[in-house]
């Protein structure tokens, strides 16, 4: 565990689902504390549960809770729950989010044609959340791209995590989050760009379907990720 | 040269500017019949010839004309103009689009911001483009993520391409095109993606600009692109 890590916290609300499980058990790892959160304050300690019989002894700052509690003892905030509770889940933790970072992973997919980039009014489902959350929060869009299969094993993630977000420093705080959980990140911009990678899902699931593949992903090519100061 | 390319032919409207230009090398070299457009015939002649010179006997069948008379004479049309000169060059050579394919290589970026992705209202410049030339053409959105400083020498273009359009024929057409200019193409879906595959440019110009790289571009990862039939 790195010195600088030793304060920080994140909760994963919706943390009980596939792609949250993964995150969540990548960053417990690599040492941070996870608090993972759930509508149901029993499906999250059972996740929780799950994961530190999994982690061993990296595994011990793993603990459930429901999604307002996660929210309020964590530094950052990712939420990675359906499209369907995206809206109603902001609703509820809202004023626990004031002054820290939230980090959206959800895919705007509206079924049944999840290959059709179909985006909310706001522009994007990290826009929508900046509105629903008010400006004493930065948002951050990230890991819409990755399949959750390789998240909870030690395979490598053949697929970069594009970052959009409000600020650049939440940007880069978010980067440092995308590495923690062994991913290679990019600062992709502002928040308007989130269209861009929420919208690359579905395209990616469309390469799946008429390739016959079923973890496309994507690599930014001809530059070093070195953020120049 | 093969013999399905015998009879095909591509204009390129706006093949003057730097993108076009490459792109026409590279397809007259593979073989189809280029048709150099611009508004002002005598500097679509002036390139035509000076790709002619470029190419040796593999030119031939480059010829300068306006951009009416090049969407006219072409199976294939290609728009690469700016985008401020988008709408007025659909409407003048939409009469001779019906029943063809148009590649619409723009990307609406709105200066000064250009590493914002900034859609029209139409949701993309593809997706306008559909709209003003109407329900007898097929679009399709490609090669808007390629630097164009490579197109005009012998470089592998270590940058996949995306392509979207009205029908999958019409992208299955675009993907061959794509081949024969020595890129690798993958049907990214219908033509509401569009907005992915020209907001990734101002990703990339974000990421070209914040780690000082000058060609950044994307991979498909976890995937071959063969289509299944």
């Amino acid at each position: 565990m790195k010195d600088s890590q030793l304060l920080l916290s994140i909760a994963v609300l919706g943390g009980t689902g596939k792609e949250g499980k993964g995150l969540a058990f990548r960053w417990a790892r690599a040492g941070y504390h996870v608090f993972i959160g759930s509508r149901a304050e029993e499906k999250a300690i059972a996740t929780a549960n799950e994961l530190r019989e999994m982690l061993g002894d990296d595994g011990a700052s793993i603990i459930g809770m429901d999604n307002l509690r996660a929210a309020r003892e964590a530094n950052f905030v990712v939420i990675s729950v359906p499209y369907s509770a995206h809206r109603d889940t902001l609703e509820t933790v809202k004023s626990e989010l004031q002054g820290k970072i939230l980090i959206d992973v959800t895919v705007p997919l509206v079924p049944p044609k999840v290959a059709t980039v179909q985006m909310p009014a706001a522009g994007s489902a990290a826009q929508e959340a900046r509105e629903i959350v008010g400006e004493g929060v930065q948002v951050c869009a990230a890991f819409q791209n990755i399949s959750y299969e390789h998240l909870l094993d030690d395979a490598d993630v053949e697929c970069d995590v594009l970052v959009t977000g409000t600020s650049k420093d939440s940007r880069a705080e978010t980067i440092k989050l995308v590495e923690a959980a062994g991913l290679k990140g990019w600062d992709a911009g502002p928040i308007e760009n989130s269209v861009v990678v929420e919208g690359l899902t579905s395209v990616l699931i469309g390469i799946n379907k008429k390739y016959g593949s079923t973890h496309a992903g994507i690599k930014i090519t001809g530059a070093n990720n070195v953020l120049n100061s």
